[in-house]
């Protein structure tokens, strides 16, 4: 035979299981989505190049996939590529439609995205995004919300996480009183390093990059946070009080801290919110809140993570729009689910019972009872030829189809047919009532 | 304001109220998929060229999308291009992962695709299509479950059709015994014509293509042809009687009309099966079956298609493999479904309450209300911020939300919100628990 076809590098075919597993996490995800209120929209697969270009850095830009223009010609076609996340389209999707939306806007997105990223483990160039974003209002309720979904997500899957949760604004304002305003990215860098390399060498990395003794000193009591939520959020609220705008992101967290205290059960076991100095992603476009949600049980790298914008549609020419939003990672948490062995033991879309015969009359007999049993709701499969018996109880086995109806001489005569369960091995007669029962159980 | 951003011609955003309603189409179809026991697969966007290059026709090589190598040196990197169709992808896919599959292998995919075609009314370059097929059988059961398939999608949708089925063998028989085997196309199309141009344009048209008299002679029986469908195949059966190949056609569509006249209730108001020997698409891949599906109460092309192909994966060096397969046109049954105004009224996915509030205090107890509901599995929003009562309310009727809660001092002291009807106009104060039994009534 010629040699096996492939499929480009970083690119996947999802089998039926995978589908299922995969439908079971998009499934979960959209109705919590739903729940709150947020309405889908989706985007082309193609943005314009320019659309793209510029939106995820120099090294970003590298990573857009480019489309050949074909039976065009290049002047009357800009040219297009491949989306690369869900935020840019969404912020284009809001400035290009905003007379039709009504805002607040409240958007989920499921779709996927595509990097020219060096394929490697865990690193796909197409993968799916599941965004949720609350554009136009700068509410902290939205900040709750999110927060609200989070957990109810994981609760859903049965993942305990914990949230992390910073807001850039502290981070500006831990900057501006230790007088290194410019060297927010350098502390941060630092501050995330703790845990690793211990405070004495941190400190000795804060030198090495140029700030001063002084600063470093002012920056003690911020490396050394300790505590509860509150504990560690009125340490800073001193020491920023001197910093407006590290006053106005310790009141946003004051704020988001008591709303879902309100309204967030105390079931710290299964999911805990962090104030998590240390989470400093996106800060090239994050202007308050900052969230990354962690496995607590399994090692693995953020599975959903987010922040608030305040000037994501000025890149489209529409300044003042702030927003907020976060973004679940379907293949992490496929991981996590996986490893935790999470998930249900039946899919809603498996076959529930295959028809196999011994004969012509027998399968039209068992076409007879699948139409029934699909009246009746139940996914049912006949096997299309009456073949070996082996080989139709091998379909069933290897489809892992939970019962298998099998139709001979006899049971067309007594009208039933023998039901087998094929997780325990016995069978017995059943009538199509009887049938329809056992398979609605 | 700077210019508003654009998308690439022939591509689409869906908003919510689009999506609501494609969802609706797509979650049917996949629902009667899983119901007669296909699994669902996912291939990636792009494949190799080398698996798409050569398997649409010449013009069909035309429409391929061709993506850029980034980052990568030609050398180490094959070309890439955005898949066309499901069929390829699926035939490459069953090659690709032969060994894992047990046959039959049932499977359907839902999936955009691209085609560098040009823009025009109705014609899209990124579309969707919703697949089904069986490959590794030649029993014609499973023809009559994709007839059972249509019958019962389209049952659900509301939307009257007429499933037109041909046999290539058929036409290839009547080409046989007029003595012009060569000629199969062009008798195909001037059939096709008989209703437009009349039979003596058609007999004139048979003899301009290079057909002898008396093969057009042979012919008028065919042409003529009118009555059941048992009474038509009675026709073709004498005069294929010669043909080996036109009477195993025969015999096939008797099979498969005896099968259908066991499965499906004679409901044929809503669902007609007619044997139409004009219909030749896919002529040069079907060799068996070819399917057609029209709306009875709209004038649009065909909303289904598909048929029996002996050699699909054939291309990929997996020779005799059987299958046969139909595709829905979302796009096209999306407008039959508007133009017949047969969308259900509430869509699940809908919010079904907003809650608006006067206040600070307000909000926040209008939060834990909120909490409440959602718990009972009502989709439940709550305007992020105290604004305008009239902007508040207009934003639940933008968002066609049926019922507001509102909230002021008042329902806090008392415990209720007054629910408004954004349909009636009325409002009523209702308990917590009222305003869920009104709301999951």
């Amino acid at each position: 035979m010629a040699q096996k076809p492939t499929i480009p590098k970083g690119t996947r075919d999802f089998g039926p299981q995978e589908m299922a597993r995969r439908n079971y996490i998009f499934d979960t995800i959209r109705s919590v989505f739903r729940l709150y209120g947020f309405r889908q929209i989706e985007t082309p697969a193609m943005e314009q190049m320019s659309s793209l270009m510029g939106k995820y850095g120099e090294e970003g830009d590298k990573l857009l996939f480019r489309i050949q223009n074909s039976g065009e010609k290049a002047a009357e076609a800009p040219e297009k590529g491949l989306r690369y996340d869900l935020t840019v389209p969404f912020a284009r999707y809001v400035v290009q439609h905003r007379e039709e939306l009504s805002f607040p806007f409240r958007r989920y997105q499921i779709q996927p995205v595509w990097r020219a990223d060096r394929p490697q483990k865990g690193r796909y160039r197409e993968f799916y995004q599941c965004d949720v974003d609350v554009v136009g209002t700068d509410s902290l309720v939205s900040e709750l919300e999110l927060i609200e979904i989070v957990r109810e997500v994981y609760r859903r899957f049965g993942i305990r996480v914990s949230l992390h949760i910073n807001n850039r604004k502290i981070l500006a304002g831990i900057a501006e009183v230790i007088g290194e305003p410019d060297k927010l990215i350098d502390v941060t860098v630092a501050i995330d390093k703790l845990d690793k390399i211990g405070l004495e060498n941190v400190n000795k990395e804060l030198l090495e990059r140029g700030l001063s003794q002084t600063a470093v000193d002012k920056l003690q009591p911020i490396l050394a946070l300790s505590g509860t939520n509150e504990e560690k959020l009125s340490v800073i609220r001193n020491l920023l009080s001197q910093s407006t705008i590290g006053t106005q992101g310790v009141e946003e967290m004051e704020t988001v801290f008591a709303l879902a205290k309100d309204a967030i059960p105390a079931d710290s076991d299964t999911f805990r919110i962090e104030l998590d100095l240390t989470l400093a992603r996106g800060l090239n476009y994050y202007t308050g809140a900052i969230f990354e949600v962690k496995a607590l049980d399994v090692a693995m790298g953020s599975i959903t993570g987010g922040g608030r914008y305040d000037n994501l549609t000025g890149i489209f020419g529409l300044p003042g729009v702030s927003g907020v939003g976060i973004s679940f990672g379907a293949d992490r948490i496929y991981d996590v689910l996986t490893e935790l062995n999470l998930y249900p033991e039946t899919m809603t879309e498996q076959t529930q019972v295959l028809f196999a015969t011994f004969g012509d009359a027998e399968l039209r007999y068992a076409l007879g009872w699948a139409a029934t049993l699909r009246q009746a709701g139940i996914n049912t499969e006949v096997y299309p030829e009456p073949a070996k018996m082996k080989k139709q109880m091998g379909y069933a086995d290897s489809n892992r189809i939970p019962f298998v109806a099998i139709v001979g001489g006899n049971e067309m005569e007594s009208q039933t047919v023998m039901l087998k369960d094929m997780q325990s091995g016995e069978q017995k007669a059943v009538t199509k009532d009887e049938l329809i029962a056992e398979l609605t159980k």
